[in-house]
């Protein structure tokens, strides 16, 4: 595909500046050849740009670069750059319209207007799936699961009955959606289970990574709100709830009952107690250990999860114990000969 | 469903206190509505009791609590929820008996009575299956494995060949049992595979939640033993041992030949190094390193994890780290002063 | 299988010493019984081969022993071991070569000669598969994938579209390659996702362990070279590249764009933040958490990591930290004593 620059910057918005050149890709700022257009979001990565064989870069509106290089003034060049690599790249991986041939679909599940279902699929009765949602090879949808419109489920994802997805969200492969939460009762020395009769529900333009785990509540719901983004490799605890716009790195997990509020960012490796409360906007560091509810707008990190100026400081501190122990001890030698000295 | 609050005690064993109600299901205390039963477990949630819609409440047999809520007193109260929940939710999902078509079992397989197999499940040659026992679809069971009685295999499950699993063992989708142990030989300047020519054994009652993986034994077993209950995402090594009603949570890591013993709880995202053992009813706090061997009925914590009350002293002191390098630093200024003092 | 463990010395290269006897299997030292072989790599396990009940043991070349088991000896005692565990178990699962009539081969797909590949395996268009490999029941490989030879997919793996493996490399079940990287761009209070449009390049002899996940990159390709070892349940984030025969414990997780050397030995949890250089040869310990860069034949633990010799310092410290507060309290104690009594 071949795009002008000013094509581009009419497209996306940006202001165009310096001569107007044919583009052929995107690739990031140190490997992008002639022909193609990278980008600068933050300016500490400037000294790129004078380096760069990039034929166009994508710029903050007010950053000072005495350049040949033909720039794209944007707001925000790192949304910039997203829908460049849009253009460029506008079509990803799609199955064909229409339900293969060996999926099996019960007689009656409602399926929308040019819905997409691969090879090996089974869904089972009382499901709905919405307009436009493609379900891959390999996929297991439950008994009155509800799936809504333009939604994808890649290979191998398993969506356990009653789980109810909204719109436009994205499952990547090898997910479960809606197992067993983990709830035993112990009695004569054995546990016994305690059945999960309740469900999950996933909300609209929730992105939901690869082999995953999101299990259903023991009673009532488990529910990823509205714009969720979620890594591979997490779990979710039953009965869990995780606010609007709430990002989550890889391979973090949450108790069950545990609730997050909007716009939370979780580091990877993060893990959470169950039973908490998490604010908004809370900044989690990645490999906490969250064992204490979170207040909003606040940032902690380490193990157990603190404020981050607190563990900062004393991890600095934990740095210097081996020389202060060493200095406790001088002074220790130093007070007994003083004393040794005023007794005499 | 409906059920009388007299029938319920008698059917649970509780002692009814207050009028007769009739019930129609069982929630959480905070969230119960009129017509519905819930409970308290634990004194500490004793406030709910007051403001709670439910009609009745599952109580300890000697909590004082001033309410016009019907009461059931029970010994075990969280185990009495456990069967009260089990009475409003008795059956869960369920595969229609049978082998459906589409699934592919070798002709020297053994099929117990009332086996019910899902679509595009493979079963190899020399296998056994139970009585009752379900396979949900896309699940892939290896040659000469052999499945108990009333197992149930979620979808998408993956059984390597010659795993052995007992009666009454739930596994949940997507997880592997019996994928090769980890093991290289360094030769030459690159690994060389050991093959892992062992099996797993999962006996009675076991659960393994969704996405776990428990590897093959080098040589021998890895085995986890009667009554285990493993959540979600958890590695299992070669030659690992699990003990008796030992519970995992999610997240958690054994590397290779690691014994764990009876009645032990492992917190989430815990790991633990090879070739240790961990004693009887130990309790394993969330994200602890455990580097060394840990004796029986003790608590450890931490990275390395060490006994509780230690890590807890450590933490308490770290926190007072930053202001005790103060307090050294101002020791040794007036010291100095002293000094300068005393030899005036 | 019976052989002599002179054959076996034979076979393998190693020197044999005591009577010839015949071998009809191996096991571990504790475990093995009259008739298997075993083998002592460690010297500190050398009190093991007074009480085995093994008919020949491999040992180190110079390894001194009083013993009248059969003794091999082997420059590499693993090594030899290894191979004597090839020679007992020469051929673990294999599928039937040919396709099985259930799968489903796209028109355009090029097979080597010798493949095979199992029920319900979907191989879309475009793909090329090499010689000799097989693919287990439940795979899906995505369009355009390549595949070399003497591979191994095991059941229910997904590989997605363009994604290329090398010859010999071994993905475990339910491991995900070519998922989505995590990439979005905030704007207007929402998450706008970045197309994922690059790939993954696994190279020859790499094996990859059970329920991993690995992301293509933004654009570009993520990388694991050639004779990588990992574990399972791993987290390969986008852009990432890991270099030859390095080995990675079960559950690490590698952020976006991070680059790893070269025989560099990552432990089981262990976590790496984004666009971080990890040196040829380094040692990333158990849990550690990696929040700068790692130079060549380092050996870092803890959280953040630091050098072993540096935490291991801070971790003595951080033992004796309650015992100092005392003492420094103390201290103060005297000083103001002291004081006094130089006052007066």
């Amino acid at each position: 595909m071949l795009l002008t620059a000013s094509e581009i910057a009419r497209r996306i918005g940006a202001r165009l500046e310096g001569p107007d050149v044919e583009l052929r890709g995107v690739a990031p700022i140190e490997e992008a050849e002639a022909g193609q257009i990278s980008f600068i979001a933050n300016p500490k990565y400037v000294k790129h740009a004078h380096e760069t064989r990039a034929s166009a870069l994508i710029v903050p509106e007010d950053l000072e670069l005495a350049t040949s290089v033909t720039l794209l003034r944007a707001r925000n060049p790192y949304f910039a750059f997203q829908q460049v690599v849009r253009l460029f790249h506008p079509e990803t991986l799609r199955l064909p319209p229409g339900v293969h041939a060996s999926a099996l679909i019960d007689a009656s599940a409602e399926l929308g207007p040019n819905v997409a279902i691969g090879p090996f699929v089974v869904v089972e009765a009382g499901v709905k799936i919405g307009a436009n949602t493609q379900i891959f090879p390999g996929c297991y949808v439950g008994p009155e699961v509800e799936i809504g419109e333009d939604c994808v489920l890649h290979a191998n994802v398993t969506v356990r009955e009653r789980v109810r997805l909204g719109n436009r969200v994205v499952v990547h492969a090898g997910t479960v959606i809606g197992s067993d939460g983990f709830g035993f009762a112990r009695e004569g020395g054995v546990y016994h289970k305690i059945p999960q009769a309740g469900t999950v529900v996933i909300e609209d333009d929730v992105e939901i990574g690869a082999n995953c785990t999101i299990d259903r509540a023991t009673l009532g719901e488990t529910r990823i709100r509205r714009g969720v983004k979620m890594d591979n490799l997490i779990q979710v605890g039953h009965n869990v709830e995780i606010g609007e716009n709430t990002v989550v790195a890889a391979q973090a997990g949450f108790a069950g009952s545990t609730q997050v509020g909007q716009n939370v960012m979780v580091g990877g490796q993060a893990g959470f107690a169950g039973h908490m409360t998490i604010g908004d906007n809370a900044l989690i560091s990645a490999q906490s250990g969250v064992t204490k509810s979170v207040p909003a707008n606040t940032r902690v990190f380490g193990y157990p999860a603190r404020p981050v100026e607190q563990a900062r400081r004393e991890e600095a501190a934990l740095r210097r114990l081996p020389e202060l122990i060493k200095r406790v001890r001088a002074l220790e030698r130093e007070l007994e000969e003083l004393r040794k000295k005023t007794k005499t």
